[in-house]
């Protein structure tokens, strides 16, 4: 990789980060983020919890809800992308569908890492207590638990982030954007 | 004015159109647009209608959508302002207290038009058809007729659209923000 060979960044390009709760993603964007932004590159983080506070605040975690939460974040992604700024969406985002509508809507500005931690990793993290919840009856519909995740068929990347650092997974992201 | 100050319109700015429906909002943002595209800036039109259609289809026009509407266009708008975009947003946007909640988040990078078409020459013009069908008794809720509109306090600038030919009320909205 030429350090030089910035030109998707540069251009701009949304880097959807999607796997498990707490399988990484937010983590990885994060480090991410901070590299970037070293490389005085324009970058802007669409974080879940984030979003719902501002944009999505009415919906829930029913499919249509996620669906529309992901078509939501991935419209204001396109828009940002387009103007050159690198988005980082780290969003849980279970169905293919959805995902695979914003990627159509990004025109070749799309780049999809699929943070693939195993189910019984993330809820051993568990960094918002939401598996022990699931466990106890006091959550339901949750992804990995009672609700479905459909990983990526292709995605630009793959993140087995359980098998590395998280230096080693910033680092991969990092390697993939510049290739 | 001098052609070289535009270091506002380069840093980022929203600018917000507010007014009555078929106020010339849209038509004189359009134009902007148009001018502010040729000068080589980076520019987004963030128009009720079509917003509606992807960021808050799930909103009506009670009170509370329509503030809900203005904030979700404004978290966009200041996301993409704070990149170096030139945003523009027209939305009827009736409420001050919503357009002034958008005005703080923006820090500074904030523009307000208020296209102040007295309501009965927007009844006239009616480009949608909505004053006929207000009238008719088909709708109801309309800002103007039977729903409140508060016109700014303090706008960065007043376009009164029906005392000038559009190219006028360009001009004027041009003008003021390289001042």
């Amino acid at each position: 990789m030429a350090r030089s060979d910035r030109g998707r960044l540069e251009r701009g390009v949304t880097v959807w980060f999607t796997g498990l709760p707490s399988s990484g993603k937010t983590t990885i964007s994060q480090g991410l983020r901070h590299r970037l932004s070293v490389a005085g590159l324009a970058v802007e983080s669409l974080d879940g919890d984030v979003v719902r506070a501002h944009l999505t605040r009415d919906l829930g975690y029913s499919r249509e809800d996620r669906d529309e939460n992901v078509l939501r974040v991935g419209f204001v992604a396109e828009l940002l992308s387009r103007h050159g700024v690198v988005v980082l969406c780290s969003l849980v985002s279970p169905y293919r569908a959805a995902r695979d509508d914003v990627r159509a809507r990004h025109q070749g500005r799309f780049f999809e890492v699929y943070v693939s931690t195993p189910p019984e990793v993330c809820a051993q993290r568990d960094v918002k207590g939401l598996y022990a919840r699931a466990r106890a009856g006091q959550v339901t519909g949750m992804t990995g638990v009672d609700d479905p995740y459909e990983p990526p068929l292709a995605p630009e990347l793959e993140v087995p982030a359980h098998l590395q650092t998280l230096e080693e997974s910033v680092e991969s992201v990092w390697n993939a954007l510049h290739s």
